[in-house]
């Protein structure tokens, strides 16, 4: 299974120059009809151009597909980078025989400098000439979309509605800068959903919309939320599978499966990142305390170190559940690491730290923190901090 | 000056081995009579026995003196640590004659481990016996104070008040896990602030509230606030100054001489820090808008590692003032790095960035950003990020 395993798509990505490192950097994606589209997009105040107009785009809730650059995020780049961005749709419009409002355009990459143009459109030429749906051409697509991301990312589900066989297939980018909230009425997360159901617009964005809820809005490596986070679905109704009302929450549950696994994809391949932490809140007050004290544990640089540290440091996260403004209290508390009661009623309780600190060192750890006051949940994946993330961040130049 | 150059108070701090280091650990602050006292707590949620204490002990708003140990936090250890807070504070009280509720006790060091309780009662012993108010008295009580500073902290200011001479003197700790919100009803920064004032209680626990707020309150290293943090005004009225209502803006002017000094030893102090940078936020659409940015910027990893590799990088900069939830209009902005501006009206500007990146190599970096909003205005205080930060807490063990 790959990206356009789901019939109705095809795409393809190349090296236009726009990255140094001459990897592939101009992606493109396409319908071969038109796709029913939702799109939810980051809630930063200062937004790329390519959100500007990808929020206009996707109004009437059809798309002919994505143009999508990375190496430069197209951000603060005032008027100029609005007219680049809208170029790049009319071009790619332009070789599909479509109009330049059905394209959505993302760019990822280095924010405040002005998009090489000529690089730009050479590579949507090349990548238009080269469209195709196989494995080869997934592959050369989602490569196009990477900045400091150390490897791809995929995920595929299938789900029967209605008697038939409805695919769906993602894909991902993000290393760094991550702490998505996006909103579906307005991620540099980006990600791009296809599926062969047939489903209708508005059902389409309802779904995509609860579905980055629970997944890329609860990813987080720095908590720093980007100008240019978008996640995108296209519906090209292929497989002949009605998705209706009463049919969503199945399809969601799919969608689920992919958009989760992408989080945690990105989580995984955080900057600097040697392993997966997933922050389990169980009996909160409410499902909003549960998110709060789970991302104030997720964001904690102590957190986060005592992790890379395979430190069962339960003091850090302890308080940090008790810092966010969240109804708790200690003494009702019980934290779980690595499947390890390591702190229990307010007090230290005896526990084997050799032992723990051992399975902190495994690739994907879990912190389990129950409440004992509500029936509050909520997940959150994130990812150790090293010395690496320094190295990354402080040497990476503008 | 030094710290009990203000008349009235005496102190020691002693070696009792709670620290594998051998340094002090155990202070002890004492007033010649009575002092009038307010003290501010953390508001974490998860508080440690010295602070359940201390809010008993403060409430009548006069003290004998403080107790405190370093290398044990006192914090998650139920009941028992309860009982060993109070235990301080008796053995302190016994020894200088008075109540167990007129001292205030504070902890500072590793969470969820009780006290070494004959350590702390030999220490407080040892340093009741070596009581003075010399500069090596000072520095034996501010010594025992640290944990992961790497030097003490200490500022002075006078005022002249009813013709008369007030002085004032504070000492502070703090390194790791920094991101004070303390409340006066209700830091591990540690501050003790002596003055020589005649002060009544309520106006003393208004001014200490008010100068925590823009001081202690605005310094972040690593956003996690602690399950200890306490700042302890304690007035004894030696001068004969007497503060009415009319004088207390004054006296404030001087407490927070002090205690900005103090904040910003601390922010350049910081665990692995290599420079001290101040974020000022001006022009916002309200006060509470720019305490919002500032934080943002503040605490956002990436902004800190590009400080640390003294790189320009405006556009985290701006992108984290547009994550918080402030109105925010880029294209009304104004960014200024060590004087020079590098961004305005959400465009890209031409600067010299290697002249900026030299600049941003200085000890102390001023980050100004403009927002053409309103009037709203705030000032934190923060460090870079290095490798170092993560070496110090990834190896420190529980």
């Amino acid at each position: 299974m790959h990206l356009f395993s789901v019939k109705g798509f095809s795409g393809a990505g190349v090296a236009a120059g726009i990255k140094q490192s001459k990897k592939n950097d101009v992606g493109l994606l396409v319908a071969d009809g038109f796709a029913t589209a939702a799109a939810a997009f980051t809630t930063n105040k200062v937004f790329a151009a390519p959100i500007a107009v990808g929020r206009k785009h996707i109004r009437d809730g059809v798309l002919k597909g994505v143009v999508i650059n990375s190496g430069n995020a197209n951000a603060c780049t005032g008027q100029q980078g609005i007219e680049d961005a809208e170029r790049m749709c009319g071009l790619a419009a332009q070789l599909t025989q479509t109009d330049y409002r059905l394209f959505l355009p993302s760019s990822t990459g280095i924010i405040g400098h002005l998009l090489p143009m000529n690089n730009v459109c050479a590579g949507i030429r090349a990548a238009a000439a080269e469209l195709g749906n196989s494995q080869e051409h997934s592959d050369s697509f989602i490569a196009s979309i990477l900045t400091t991301d150390t490897r791809p990312k995929f995920a595929s589900a299938t789900v029967r509605i209605g008697g038939k066989r409805v695919t769906l297939t993602g894909t991902c980018k993000g290393a760094g800068m991550i702490g998505p909230k996006m909103a579906v009425k307005q991620a540099t997360m980006l990600a791009y959903l296809l599926t062969d159901a047939d489903i209708d617009a508005p059902l389409l964005r309802k779904v995509l919309g609860a579905s980055v809820e629970t997944s890329f809005n609860c990813v987080t490596i720095d908590n720093h939320m980007s100008t240019n986070d978008t996640a995108v679905l296209l519906a090209s109704g292929a497989s002949g599978a009605v998705v209706r009302r009463a049919d969503a929450e199945k399809f969601k549950g799919a969608l689920d499966d992919i958009t989760q696994s992408l989080a945690q994809q990105i989580a995984a391949d955080g900057e600097g990142a040697t392993k997966v932490v997933t922050v389990r809140v169980r009996a909160a007050a409410s499902a909003a305390d549960a998110q709060k004290m789970a991302r104030a544990i997720a964001d904690s640089p102590l957190v986060k170190c005592a992790m890379h540290g395979n430190d069962p440091n339960w003091g850090r996260i302890v308080s940090a559940a008790g810092m966010c403004g969240a109804k708790f209290s200690p003494e009702k508390a019980k934290l779980t690491l690595q499947g390890t009661v390591v702190y229990r009623n307010g007090q230290p309780i005896k526990f084997d730290a050799a032992a723990v600190s051992k399975r902190l060192g495994e690739k994907e750890v879990v912190a389990d923190l129950h409440c004992g006051a509500g029936t509050g949940e909520a997940t959150v994946w994130t990812c150790d901090f090293s010395r690496e993330y320094v190295t990354i961040n402080a040497d990476y130049h503008t």
